[in-house]
């Protein structure tokens, strides 16, 4: 037999859950995630749901794994230059708050060095290490671009325009 | 009669509820504080907190509040120029994670702008733009030192010595 409760083929499971959860982030936060609700809109059984993630901590991990790898898909094709990177950073952080908030929250303090989710979180900033002359000036470009999606985010720094903002500060 | 419930001096209650709020706060994060734990924690009924804050968000509010006023504080001590506010911001995220999250959480973005806690994130913007030759400068040092203050906070940068760290970055 090729497939599994319900008809998912091997892995598509995991995809369907990880698929809800984002649903659920998206809605709601990372609050909003549970593997039961994210086992029901797959139409499985929380047992199911279970033989994919020990836990929530480990769905929540898989999927800033995830988002970590469409973040640096998205860096990426905004260009190597320092300026293009930071401004798409904020970007994606403004459009996706859910998803910004769930990679770099303290989920990321708790996984170990060399887990999948610390090494897409270290991906990140080689990308913007590889645009920046010094490791220091990286990290000081990283603190702003991060700093300033908080900010925003949070309702910190009021902007009607962000975009202009963005654009502004971000040269 | 100047006492209320439980002997408290009038005003004196609303100051024994914030102190136990800091207390859970300080030990779980805000999700771990609640009005009817920190009227328990004071020695008073639920509904004699309630007379103090209609709700959770007020108490949040002005916990909140009263933090921006000690940061505010410790920032004004740390001396006038950028890079000695700089470090004493960071600082204070690394000593007071909870409280540092909840004064620049999504409570701000809910609060009304002239509301006691906006005015109070404002007062800490003031005092990095005065330190700053222009408006968007300061934006982009407030970036830099929140930013910074988070990936550090969340584990996103691991540093052994973050002191000499911060000392190294904030220049």
């Amino acid at each position: 037999m090729s497939t599994s409760e319900r008809g998912y083929h091997h892995g598509d499971l995991r995809t369907a859950l990880l698929d809800a959860a984002d649903t659920l982030l998206d809605s709601g936060g990372d609050g909003a995630v549970s593997l039961r609700e994210a086992a029901r809109m797959a139409g499985v059984s929380p047992a199911a749901a279970y033989r994919h993630f020990a836990d929530k901590e480990a769905l929540l991990g898989a999927l800033a794994a995830r988002h970590f790898a469409a973040f640096g898909l998205a860096l990426g094709q905004a260009g190597g230059s320092r300026t293009a990177l930071g401004r798409a950073y904020i970007r994606f952080a403004l459009a996706r708050p859910g998803r910004f908030r769930l990679m770099f929250g303290p989920l990321l303090g708790r996984v170990e060095p060399g887990s999948p989710l610390a090494r897409a979180a270290e991906a990140t900033f080689a990308g913007i290490e590889a645009a920046s002359p010094t490791r220091d000036d990286a990290l000081r470009a990283w603190g702003m671009v991060h700093g300033l999606s908080h900010l925003l985010l949070d309702g910190a720094i009021r902007e009607k325009d962000a975009d202009a903002l963005i654009d502004r500060l971000i040269v």
